[in-house]
């Protein structure tokens, strides 16, 4: 079996963003290694549909009894909206590729890094940044 | 005609919490004094259905050009994903209730303010709290 680890699981979430044509793409996996993916939908679905939420509105989907045990792959850091929601969802890990401010070169963010977030939140969540940081930053390109 | 000023539609917004059995409720009204109401359905949506997402969720029911000309109203001071969310949508303006360190008494919350997700954004949004704090904090004690 290929190992899943964090490069494995962050290309299924490249593979997402480009499904959807946009930078974005995210995947949450439990401890069996069963996934729930998405992209970002705001043209069709509103502002709210960016690919973390639209991932976590399929949690119902995945089979868990600890959401800490959830890991959220994202190919960019988490905006504040999503980071929260990931948080509110109980997900005990972050693993993401590029950051808010690679992001900001290419569009406005609201500069509030996910681990502010995770700092100012009620229970700890294990942050990773920068996995295939460059094969998340070529998404940016098209 | 009565006057469509932050008191009214605050009591709308409560009477929403009321309806849905939980403290948080939710209005955007547009320049034509039209608006879309919401309540908190997180038991049984999932983790993102608070009051403010499920409101912007219905912005496609509303009618206008410029989204800086919508109010949102919050019983409680929108957390960092649903401030973020407004962000995203472009509300020009929010007016809430209690705060988030009110609500911080009867439960969770993310330490981090709505003015805080204001500065960090690219645009200016206007901010109104306390309006009828005491009647929405009474939404908690049931």
């Amino acid at each position: 079996m290929i190992p899943k680890n964090h490069q494995y699981w962050m290309r299924k979430a490249i593979e997402q963003a480009k499904l959807g044509g946009t930078p974005f793409g995210a995947v949450i996996v439990n401890k069996e290694q069963q996934s729930v993916e998405a992209y970002n939908t705001t043209k069709q679905d509103g502002p709210v549909a960016h690919a973390e939420i639209n991932a976590i509105q399929q949690l119902k989907c995945l089979d868990f009894t600890d959401s800490k045990s959830l890991t959220l792959f994202s190919t960019v850091e988490p905006c504040p909206m999503c980071m929260s929601a990931a948080v509110w969802a109980g997900i005990g890990k972050v693993v993401y590729g590029a950051s808010i401010a690679d992001a900001s070169l290419f569009g406005s963010q609201i500069n509030i890094s996910c681990e502010e977030v995770a700092q100012k939140s009620w229970y700890s969540i294990a942050l990773v940044p920068g996995v295939e940081r460059e094969k998340c930053l070529e998404l940016f390109d098209k």
